[in-house]
C-alpha cells in the first residue's frame, strides 16, 4: 500500500462529462433534460408577460445559479430565496435582486443580509416588530438599505400577521427606520398548491387572493400603498396571474415539476413537464427469481426526499407502465413489476433507471451538482451552489 | 453597491466556533453532545470486547472521519461504508480497513474501489457472478487486491443470495480470480432493527442468526471456511453479540441514537442515549395569539429526514413534556404546545430549540459539519466529509 499523501491526491471523478452518452452517467445523479427545462422556463415567463405580472422565481427549488441566470435572461426581475445564507452564491454569481421570502431571527442572519445588501438589492419579510428592529440595527451597522415586506397570513397558518391592523402597525414600524424601505406585502398560501382537484384549487386560490386584496385595500385606506404584492406558486400560477392581486409571482417547482406537482389536475395554462430525474443503477437482482420479483437500485433516502411520496420510474414514453419504486432504504430502492407485468419486465443488473422525485426542493438539497442532458448526450454539469445553505 | 469582486470575497461564517456558548450556535445546525457520544462509543466497544466479537462500526450513519477515528481509537477494527465514494474521505483521513457492506454495479465504482485498495484494506459484497467478474477486472487493472464477501439474505428480502448453494457458487467464482480474496459472509437483517417490542425483536434476531448459521455450516461441509461473518445493527446488537454467529458487528446509529431507535423497547445491555440534535431557532410567533397556538422554527425538510417520523423537541430534562414538532415544510417547522400545556409553554421569538431527528443517517447527509458541544460550550466543529457521497 502507498502513502497517505498518494491517497490525499485521489479525487472522485465527476458523475458525467460533456459529450458522454446519458446512459454512462455514474449514479445516483440528478439529471436535467434541458429541452424540457427551457420549455418550462419559457412557458412561465410568457404567461407572466401576457398577464403583466412580474416573475420572481423561487431559487429554493433549484439552489443553482445557472438556473437563476437562465430565468433572469428570459425576463425574471430577480429571484426569491428562503434563507439568507441561500442567497450568498446567487449574489456571487451576479444576481442583483433577491427577495428573502421568509422571516429571520437572530443577529447573525440580519448581519449577513445587511452585508449582502451592499452587493445586491435585498428584501425580506417580517411579521413581528422585533424583527424590524433587528433588521434596522444590522442595516445601520453595515451601511446598507434593506427592503421589507410585511407577510400576511392568507390561510396557510404558518408565518404572517393575521389582519390589516397588525400589518399597518408593522408598516409604521418599518417606516420609522431610515435604512429600511417598506416594499409591500407577501401573501403566500403553500397548502393550496397541492390541492389535487382543479376546481377546488381554483376556489382556494380565489379565497387566498380575496384575503390578500382586503389587506391591500385596508392599507390603501390608511394611506399606505403597496408597491408590490408578492406570492403564488407553481400549483396556483394560472389563478394567481389572473386574480389581479399579485404584482409579482414566486413559483419555483415549475422548472422541474416533481411527482407531487405532477399529481395535481391541470386544465388551463401554463403547463409544465417533468425535466428532473434521478439516474439510478440496478445493483442487485439476486432476489429476482424468488417469491417476490424485484430488483434493487442504488438510489434511496440519501438520494431523494420521500416526504411527498416515493419516486416514479420513468421510461422513454414517460411514466413506466410496468415498474414501480416501492420502498426506499438509506442507500437502496426496491423496484417491482406492476401487477400483471411479471418478472420479465424487470431490468438487468447494471441497467440505468430514471426516477422522477416526489418532491424536488429537498431532493435538490442532497446533490452537489446537476448533470444536464440534451437528447441522449450529456451537455454539462451545473453546481448546486446553494445546497445545504439553510441558515 | 460594490463590485462583484467584493461579493466573491463574502464568506458564510461557521455556525459556531470553539468556546462560544451552545445557545449562540447559528441555526439550523447539527449539534453533538460529546459526553453522551463518547459514552455511547465506549459502551458499544466494551460490549463487543466482552463478547469477543470485533466491532466494525458503520460510517454511513455519521459520514465523519473524526468519528471513525474515535471509534478506531477505542478498539474498532475498521469501518463499514455503504458506497464506494463514501469511503474516499475516510481513506484520506487515515482509516486503513474499510468494508463496503453493499453490492456495486458499473465499471466506475469497481475502478474507484480498486484504486482505494491501493491505499487501504478494502472489501465489498457480491450476490451475482457478474459483480465478481467486474471486481476482478478492476483489481487486475489497478494492480490491487480486493476482499469479497458473499451477502446472504437472512430475511430482509433486499440484497443477498437466498441459499447456501448460490453462496457456494459465488465463493468458487471469487476463488477463481487471483486479485480477489474470499473473506466470508455478510448477513444483515435491517427490518428487524426497528421491531419495537423487545421479545419480538429478540425472536427476529434469533431467526436471522439461525439462517446465517445454516449457510456457514453448509459452506463448512463443502470445505469453505468463513473467516468473518459480518452484520448486525444498533437495534439487535445485544442479541447479535450473544448469538455466536457473527464474528464482527456493523452497528452505526448507536453513536447518535435517533428518534426511531429511541422508540424501540430495550431491556438488556448495552444501552445508548441521544447525543445528536438539530439546533433550531423560533423565527415567527405571529400566529401564537390566534386560534391554534404555535410557533415556527427555522428547521424543516432541508434540515432533517422525516422518513422515520418528525423530530422530538428536547429540553434540559430530556424529551420536552410540553412541546411537539407537528409539521415540517421545506424550511419551516411548526411547534405546538402539547394538549394541556397551553400557549404559555411556547418559546419566545429568537429562542433556540433542540430537536432529536427521527432518522440520523439521512439527516447527517444534509449537513457539511457537526458542531460539538461539551456541557454548554462549543468544543469544535467536525466536517461531515462524506456528506453527499452516494455513488
Amino acid at each position: 500500500m502507498t502513502t497517505s499523501l498518494a491517497a490525499a491526491a485521489l479525487r472522485l471523478a465527476p458523475a458525467a462529462a460533456a459529450g458522454q452518452p446519458a446512459g454512462a452517467i455514474d449514479t445516483p445523479a440528478l439529471v436535467l433534460d434541458l429541452d424540457v427545462f427551457e420549455r418550462n422556463l419559457e412557458r412561465m415567463q410568457q404567461a407572466a408577460d401576457r398577464a403583466g405580472v412580474k416573475l420572481r422565481p423561487h431559487a429554493k427549488a433549484h439552489k443553482t445559479p445557472a438556473i437563476a441566470l437562465a430565468q433572469i435572461a428570459r425576463g425574471a426581475v430577480g429571484i426569491c430565496c428562503q434563507k439568507v445564507s441561500e442567497a450568498l452564491p446567487f449574489v456571487q454569481a451576479g444576481v442583483t435582486d433577491i427577495h428573502i421570502s421568509n422571516e429571520i431571527a437572530g443577529p447573525a442572519k440580519a448581519a449577513l443580509l445587511a452585508r449582502l445588501a451592499r452587493h445586491a438589492r435585498m428584501s425580506v419579510c417580517v411579521d413581528d416588530a422585533r424583527q424590524v428592529a433587528e433588521l434596522a440595527a444590522a442595516a445601520a451597522q453595515a451601511g446598507s438599505a434593506i427592503g421589507v415586506f410585511v407577510e400576511i397570513d392568507i390561510g396557510q397558518g404558518r408565518c404572517g400577521v393575521a389582519d390589516a391592523g397588525a400589518a399597518l402597525d408593522l408598516v409604521r414600524a418599518i417606516q420609522a427606520h431610515a435604512p429600511l424601505a417598506f416594499r409591500g406585502l407577501q401573501a403566500y398560501q403553500g397548502g393550496m398548491q397541492h390541492v389535487r382537484e382543479y376546481a377546488a384549487r381554483k376556489r382556494a386560490a380565489a379565497e387566498a387572493a380575496s384575503r390578500a386584496a382586503a389587506v391591500v385595500a385596508a392599507l390603501a385606506e390608511a394611506g399606505v400603498a403597496c408597491e408590490t404584492v408578492t406570492g403564488g406558486g407553481s400549483g396556483s400560477v394560472e389563478f394567481d396571474l389572473a386574480g389581479g392581486v399579485y404584482t409579482e409571482l414566486q413559483p419555483g417547482s415549475y422548472v422541474f415539476m416533481d411527482g407531487d406537482y405532477g399529481r395535481n389536475e391541470y386544465r388551463g395554462e401554463p403547463r409544465f413537464a417533468h425535466s428532473l430525474f434521478i439516474a439510478s443503477t440496478v445493483m442487485s437482482v439476486a432476489g429476482a427469481d424468488g417469491a417476490a420479483p424485484r430488483v434493487v437500485v442504488d438510489a434511496g433516502l440519501k438520494s431523494m426526499a420521500v416526504d411527498s411520496g416515493l419516486p416514479q420510474v420513468w421510461g422513454p414514453q414517460g411514466r413506466s407502465a410496468t415498474l414501480d419504486y416501492v420502498a426506499a432504504n438509506d442507500e437502496h430502492g426496491i423496484v417491482e413489476p406492476r401487477a400483471g407485468a411479471g418478472a420479465a419486465a424487470l431490468p438487468e443488473l447494471g441497467s440505468q433507471l430514471l426516477l422522477v422525485p416526489g418532491h424536488c426542493d429537498p431532493t435538490l438539497n442532497l446533490y452537489d451538482d446537476i448533470v444536464c442532458i440534451r437528447g441522449q448526450a450529456v451537455a454539462g454539469v451545473w453546481p448546486v451552489a446553494a445546497r445545504g445553505l439553510s441558515r
